[in-house]
């Protein structure tokens, strides 16, 4: 989208489940092999009592809907900050949303809330990005 | 490793160059189809010149870092905050640090610095994560 499109308030959202094969797939782009992620009998055993998808994993959900969705192609991230509240359990459909917060005056640099939540609308993950936007 | 294994200063780090083949699975994950990683004639046109790496990709090191080395098995991530300073390109090598920077006296809770560089030493990711763990 282009700068003049976009407003305070606006927003984009995805749902999605992780599978085991994109825990595995992640394991191995990022080097993280923590077993609460991979192994069920480990996972079964710790606090959470089974398989959690990685932190990073759910919240580049926000990656997806600020390169893809809004503002989409020209999107560059400036930051992010990220709050893993619950954890977010294999297979468990999440709703990731992202809403415009701030869209600056003197530079195209927009802040915008990334939340996710699951089911019971429970909030999993919050945070906000900052985003350029070059055109 | 334990939680009195752990001091102020301690560091772990990784080396990692990101291929073609790693972008276009991060995108089916993280349905995040922007151009500027993807399409190397869209990428050329754009102020960087070339296709560059997911800024949350280049990240997911830290968590690699941390849940697989520093501090391991046992980690449970509760908070990350990320400033991209620098795009990463196309099979850049880059180095990823994190730091423990303080451990929690009342609580099983440690925060590290998270930093990436490029092989001038130029930062192109900082930041710090919020750690738990679990024993």
């Amino acid at each position: 989208m282009k700068l003049s499109e976009l407003f305070v308030g606006q927003s984009a959202s995805l749902k999605k489940r992780f599978t085991s094969e994109e825990l595995v797939q992640f394991s191995e782009i990022s080097l993280d092999k923590n077993p609460i992620h991979l192994d069920e009998e480990y996972a079964s055993k710790s606090p959470f009592g089974k398989r959690i998808v990685y932190g990073y994993l759910t919240a580049s959900l926000f990656s997806g809907l600020i390169g893809s969705k809004l503002p989409g192609n020209g999107s560059i991230y400036l930051g992010q900050s990220l709050n893993f509240k619950k954890p977010v359990y294999l297979g468990e459909e999440v709703t990731a949303t992202v809403t415009i917060t701030k869209i600056r005056d003197d530079k195209p640099i927009i802040t915008l809330e990334t939340i996710c939540v699951n089911n019971k609308g429970e909030v999993l993950i919050d945070g906000n990005a900052v985003v350029k936007l070059i055109e």
